[in-house]
């Protein structure tokens, strides 16, 4: 049993971190809440989603699981401005969502759960730790984009850096201790990663305005934000790229 | 003998309404207006369009026939900010019109009418009216495309519904009376349309805020509104589907 | 030796009017500013930049020249925004430029020069002269496109025009002497030009409100306005298209 309703611009963030990794998904439904873990079809890439009970505007609910297209969620997003409210149910007998905006009644058939599985979050310990404006990020990547298709996240104890070498021209992001709101590094570390997977998950942060970075050398990143005013947690996991030499 | 001076939001209204259905179009110019009729190369909708003197800033007319290229006009309006006034004038030995705006003269050729016939109204009696406001017709349009690619439209005392079915998803507008700005429908009522030409004809409605739809069971739909401040009317006809069972 | 800061908006003046004819071109750096000259690949049109000192906000330079493709300062621009300031040096060791602008640092490879030839501007002498609003221009030009790939450009004392015919269709944009700043033109004056390179050029003037034109008989144009606040000009050759009969 899943009855409930969210904010429009909710829902769109938990869309949009969704959305960056894949088309279609499991939702985990309890009592206090909704969970939902994926790994992208290259598996290079996991998300580890949470929006609490509070994050919604009502919410009613017992244990159970609901395999959603994500694209079918982004058409209807687009019939609702940012304080529209939708109301979401689920129809066990016909196992579909009754979706309500305005006036607006959108049944929605859902996806077959059985061979979606639940990923478990591997537990890195990452040694540096730091919290960076994600307007900076965006600029940096816009800027590496035109060089390269890789970038290397480097953390000292002085600053946080993000270079991109390419074949004649390099890009270089440099925001030292006194620009990052949070930086915990001992040992200079530094791993490589796809600049475009990187990219996608800073644009999926949507309104969040700081991110928190996990970094290691040659190391996954974990990268960590706020949903739904504080109400929901997003956690991406990245896979390095190997340098080659 | 024709020459006038309309405001350019009025002569999009005009080009808008005219460019859902065709790609020329024959004017009928008159003393007191001029008229339109149109029927799409399908064979599936119609336009009845009348303009009056008044809805123009000057007029001067001799009864005689236009064969215009909307997609000419289309070009002209992109000159013109909506307040700016354009002056159009038959040029008879030429057989083209002199559309000034600002300090620009595009001279246009006619098209011949020869081949433009003058398709006669039906005089349908369609036993429901209801007026309604075309923003909620637009969302629900826009969430029935997502779909299915016709939309049934459905009258009764209580309420006008506007329901697509797709293969597995499906979306509804329900309108109770209380929404609507006029409902008058003694039998429930119900046709099957084109989702294509209905929405067409819905976003040519321009800056007209509510349409007044007349309605039948396995009927044309009649789509009447208001343009140029009320000194002008449309009325659509479009046919239509039949249900296959 | 070059070392500068620049506004980003006067960087994209120049920018926008160098990448109107060409991809990529040379900078002659000197110690009271820089200057450009380049012929588009088609050797139809010729550019004349000059940028002073006064033109940056920091200047400090030697003579050289340095070798640049127009597409990466484009990529660089879009970091920036309008009030944002650029530092740009000549690494010299390594041949390159190193441009940063708030956090981030690109380093561009320069391009060989060793190709690049320094046209001569020949010595027109154009009978007229004439100074108009570069917004009239820009709108007689998109009415212009509808209908033709050519214009003639016409000064007289009384008058500028820009006329273009089409098969069927004709636009002109006429301009009497109270709408222009400046006219002196004793007989008249009457060139044809691709439209598409005019409209590049006029395009090209960015923020330059007017724009003053020198005009002769089937001769090339001379195109003169000031970029950065009037620290800089650009001198704009087109050759004229000859008439077909």
């Amino acid at each position: 049993m899943f009855k409930a309703k969210i904010k429009s611009e909710t829902l769109r963030e938990v869309v949009d971190v969704i959305s960056a990794l894949v088309d279609e998904a499991k939702f985990n439904i309890k009592g206090d809440g909704i969970s939902l873990r994926a790994v992208d079809p290259a598996h290079v890439a996991m998300l580890d989603l949470v929006l609490q009970k509070k994050g919604f505007e009502e919410y009613k609910a017992k244990e159970c699981e609901l395999g959603v297209d994500i694209d079918k969620l982004k058409e209807v997003l687009k019939l609702a401005g940012p304080s529209d409210i939708f109301s979401i149910e689920h129809d066990e007998d016909k196992n579909r969502l009754i979706l309500d905006v305005g006036n607006i009644t959108r049944k929605m058939a859902l996806v077959d759960t059985a061979g979606m599985s639940d990923p478990k979050v591997p537990n890195l310990n990452l040694p540096a730790k730091l919290t960076v404006e994600t307007n900076e990020l965006k600029r940096g990547l816009r800027a590496a984009e035109a060089v390269s298709d890789h970038v290397a996240l480097i953390a000292s104890s002085e600053s946080f850096e993000m270079v991109s070498e390419g074949d004649t021209d390099s890009v270089n992001l440099k925001l030292p201790k006194a620009l990052l709101k949070d930086l915990d590094c001992k040992e200079n570390q530094k791993s490589l990663f796809s600049l475009d997977y990187f990219s996608t998950m800073i644009k999926a942060t949507g309104s969040a305005n700081e991110v928190t970075l996990y970094l290691g050398t040659d190391y996954p990143i974990n990268l960590e934000f706020d949903i739904a005013s504080g109400n929901g947690h997003v956690k991406y996991l990245l896979a390095p790229r190997i340098e080659s030499e």
